[in-house]
């Protein structure tokens, strides 16, 4: 089997990884922080060991301030839902997951928000839409940093300038660039990182986090208990503890906390060079077949190249890859902001999305089985 | 080691759920339902599985209408706000955790709803209260069914019955009820259950459910891509679509569908018996050991006992057990309501909780150690 489905989850694991899963459920999978036990000292030990690691990983100096949610989705949600007013205008980018799309959507449906859609492009190209947009009651902008579905990046430094001149909060989704990335969050221009365990951090599905770099203790969309202040109707003002509510999930954080030890062994660079490289040998092998069309810049960063195919639509190509034992994802990615964007939002596209346990043999061997495809 | 912590999370688990998790990490963890490749199909299939046991268990027809979540606390708060309306009344109990008290304070200090607290208590006791607090505007109930710090359980087809006469919503709390008690939730007079997999269903961290018993499609609190109905801004209005965004934790599915396949081979009747029996006993014990209280009625069902001493605190009784390999859990345990309805709001208490996997060598161990307290 070839796996090119690493931007939906990467597979597989680091084989530490899995074995630290193991380890946690026979020896420390009390409930963390609750109990005054091994099992729930050690699992709440854990549990900030990962925060510790993931702030170094991310260049960020307030472990505290790391949030640990269900997945990607959740941690935007949460994200957004803390940092908007009623009444606020919001700046979202043209290559935009539904994660952020719908909730944003949701906010101005139900009268609390309004919004606009900046374009991706470069840096100039980027500023002078944002530019175009902003109203005085401009309060946030959301940046996808890597598109989910092609190679696209939005400049995110620039961005990050352009929101701190202005006084804005910057939300980055970090689902595709994480792990590939080298990120420094300490310059306090990005407001928060949203991320999953799942993707190019290697962890396994179940865990998605929120970096609030302005250690913002804004609105809660979910409330409940944490084990400190328990006698206070209210969350605590403080975090983690005010966005963390009810039971962590202790064995995915325990995961998450050992593939961080395996990204940080290989480096962020490293990974990222390493699917650049062969996400180029497959767009180069890729333009020398007929009839297959490449979406959007394959020449910028990440490890995603979409394509489609003159007479054929996305589902029948990655049903034929499928039946050649190649996993991939064709559909709309739960992108069509993104999709619009790069031309593909009729049938979608085909997406091969690579991850560092892929080789040079596989780029070549589906390329291959693609050059035969009619 | 002695783990009366089970209330917390259950431990251990069952040795197939240990092997279904590896099994699943090695042979489909895919992102379920995104993709045409067999890890993805599968990992769907595993977790379309887990809702038609769920269903089966909880005697309810439509395990489409099974949303999964990262834990109890948040399936309460997306079943709470997917049911209140602006300006509506809400009943809870005076034995409720944080996980309704926190959100149900929330919606009423940001001005959406009023809400007042009924007593736990006889069959009678609980429908005078609630026939005392009524208004007309009163929309919702809300049931801890049974209580996570003492055998205190509310009458919840008493409950039931007059919420389905009063055409009023019901919600239960069975986080603490699932696994032990027999419910049949096609009566259809419980509007939504909401219950974590990692305590008395014997799954693992990281995984709650809402069964959404009336098919509900309500307001959503997390929005977001769930693979279907991509170009649709807007959540889908269908189950489980609409309460489910973004990836969900596959492993931990997988997990809770081989941990319900242990109980139904035990029988929820089985268990929830062994684990009154091993609680009669313990309370029976601790009776005769000179400066103990017990709080609340143990005569009632479910595996909890809550105690504190005359002259030591109830986390110094923690500690010493701990000190002598012994877990449970001393302080408020996320109920301040319930610990001032029991008269220890004070200091909390010493909560034993009871599983399937304790013996009665572990029961009679524990009451010899803490005889020996001073």
């Amino acid at each position: 089997m070839i796996y090119f489905d690493n931007a939906a989850t990467s597979f597989p694991k680091p084989s530490a990884v899995y074995s630290e899963i193991s380890r946690c459920l026979d020896k420390y999978c009390g409930n963390p922080g609750r109990s005054d036990h091994k099992l729930s000292i050690d699992a709440a030990r854990k549990i900030y060991s990962c925060r510790e690691k993931l702030a170094d990983l991310y260049g960020f100096s307030h472990p505290e301030a790391i949030t640990f949610t269900y997945n990607a989705t959740y941690a935007l949600n949460m994200a957004l839902k803390a940092r908007i007013k009623k009444g606020c205008h919001v700046l979202i980018s043209d290559i935009e997951h539904n994660a952020v799309l719908r909730p944003i959507h949701k906010l101005a449906e139900d009268g609390l928000i309004s919004y606009s859609i900046y374009k991706s492009g470069s840096k100039e190209e980027v500023i002078d839409s944002i530019n175009k947009l902003i109203r005085p009651n401009t309060s946030l902008i959301v940046a996808n940093h890597y598109s989910n579905i092609t190679s696209i990046t939005l400049p995110i430094d620039t961005i990050a300038d352009y929101a701190a001149a202005h006084g804005l909060k910057l939300i980055c989704d970090a689902s595709q660039s994480s792990g590939v990335y080298p990120y420094r969050l300490d310059t306090g221009k990005i407001s928060a990182l949203c991320a999953p365990a799942h993707k190019g951090l290697y962890g396994i599905q179940g865990v998605g986090f929120i970096i609030n770099c302005d250690t913002l203790s804004g609105n809660t969309v979910i409330e409940g208990g944490g084990g400190t202040n328990s006698h206070d109707k209210a969350m605590p003002t403080f975090l983690p503890d005010r966005y963390e509510a009810g039971t962590a999930n202790t064995p995915g954080i325990a995961a998450l906390d050992t593939a961080v030890d395996f990204i940080k062994r290989i480096t962020v660079e490293e990974i990222g060079h390493k699917e650049n490289l062969l996400k180029n040998r497959f767009a180069e092998g890729l333009g020398s077949i007929k009839n297959i069309r490449i979406y959007g810049n394959v020449l910028e960063s990440g490890g995603i190249v979409s394509f489609g195919h003159r007479y054929h639509a996305p589902s029948e190509i990655g049903r034929y890859l499928a039946d050649n034992n190649i996993c991939v994802r064709s559909g709309y990615h739960c992108s069509p902001l993104a999709h619009k964007t790069i031309g593909s939002g009729d049938g979608g596209s085909v997406r091969v999305s690579l991850g560092y346990f892929n080789t040079k043999a596989e780029i070549d061997k589906a390329l291959s089985i693609l050059s035969r495809y009619n």
